[in-house]
């Protein structure tokens, strides 16, 4: 039987709010077995780059990357979050190793190809770019990999990249040696099925997955964190949750949230 | 017999200009055996922490860390120069892992008391805060440790601490297990006996160090650089060489820069 890992992805409110962020790396210190955990720092980036005189350029929700935003990203991502996270877990016991893509080659990327946009200096995981083997290693030495929004295209460039899809294929990586769990925090509760109401999804399949698509429900910035989803089920990934940052525990024990299943 | 280890320390303009930094990197690139890498980032720092309105505040040399300029260092040490020059030691072949102390807990510090001056979010390091089982681990994992000037108090805070310092200090611990060699390169050809004419000072023993200092001709920031190379003989190092950035070699075969004895 194979050892169960858990690897969970925060973004947004959770990271900019001091006082969310310890009480969500104290549930995550107390989470039982080998983790790794995948941030993003979307509003802190977008906040320092204006404070530099580097506006913010979202397409689509994804950040158009110059060289003077992947600046603030790797100053943002890298630095401010990555080393608060690593330090505040250190705190909890948690002996925490942050990590860019870069670091230790964990995670090397390919400068996403100009088609109708030019997204800069951003760039594109598959899982065979996953250093599973280090990632084990750092795991069996008793460290928690914390993995930045950054990968490096082994040419010496830095890329910025999306750490929900980050989370997605290193989960799937890790699921030939491990029975992964994948846990997607956010702001929401879950997958909404009427937003006012603050309905859950509970379980959301391939099928209903692609309903709710048609129907306009599931839409936006959903669709590309569900496709990361359902591209680690299909990968080996044991169970995904997507919910709530403060419901850590409830979204492992599939308490909480939406499962794909 | 131990195995040899080198330990590089950087800072300056070596790093503010990319030029400079590709070259030195090549060198770094370039040195066998096991290695680690040791940065400051100061000047950046300065420059980013003015465009964030955040004046850089020296104190005999030392920066006073109120709680913006340790956002500032954490996200430039941190992030944008560890995480460059990890991504490009990457592209030469060295399979680097970019470090701040609290990382795997490679090096905590005490905050630093006030006495008559408040430094702030500053660490003070000694030789048993390094975490050398750690450090052997990455380095018998085939990594080479770049490390920032930032450790953290194992209570969730990190501080700033003095890249010369940590250097001297990881020396030390690393020299139980190692041979180690110690490398401080910095803007001049080693340190000086005389500035206008750079005539370099090819040895220095504590004897001539303390007379040169009587003589004022060794002075201000030269000294707690000096001190540190010093202590690091003191702990079991086994050589140690101060010089320029662009003599890396030549450094590290006793043929440049100035010889600590």
């Amino acid at each position: 039987m194979k050892e169960k890992l858990t690897v969970v992805k925060i973004g947004g409110k959770v990271i900019d709010q001091e006082s969310l962020l310890d009480q969500f790396l104290k549930d995550f210190s107390q989470v039982d077995g080998k983790k790794i955990l995948i941030h993003g720092g979307g509003k802190i980036a977008s906040e320092k780059g204006r404070q530099l005189g580097v506006e913010p350029n979202l397409v689509e929700g994804r950040r158009i990357t110059d060289k003077a935003t992947l600046e603030v990203v790797t100053m943002v991502y890298g630095g401010l979050v990555n080393k608060n996270i690593v330090a505040k877990l250190q705190a909890k016991g948690v002996n925490a190793l942050g990590l860019s893509g870069a670091d230790a080659n964990v995670l090397k990327a390919v400068k996403r190809q100009v088609k109708t946009i030019d997204y800069g200096f951003v760039g594109d995981v598959t899982i065979e770019n996953v250093n599973a083997p280090i990632f084990n290693n750092f795991l069996q030495s008793g460290l928690c990999p914390v993995i930045c929004a950054l990968t490096h295209d082994g040419q010496g460039n830095l890329l910025n990249t999306n750490a929900d899809t980050m989370a997605s294929i290193v989960a799937s990586a890790m699921s030939n040696t491990y029975e992964v769990n994948l846990i997607y925090c956010f702001e929401q509760p879950g997958v909404l099925e009427d937003f006012e109401k603050q309905i859950v999804i509970e379980e959301l399949t391939a099928k209903t997955y692609s309903i709710y698509k048609d129907k306009g429900v599931i839409a936006d910035g959903m669709i590309p964190k569900l496709d990361n989803a359902f591209a680690a089920l299909n990968n080996g990934v044991n169970s995904i949750s997507i919910g709530a940052f403060d419901q850590l525990e409830r979204l492992i024990n599939r308490k909480s949230g939406t499962q794909i299943l």
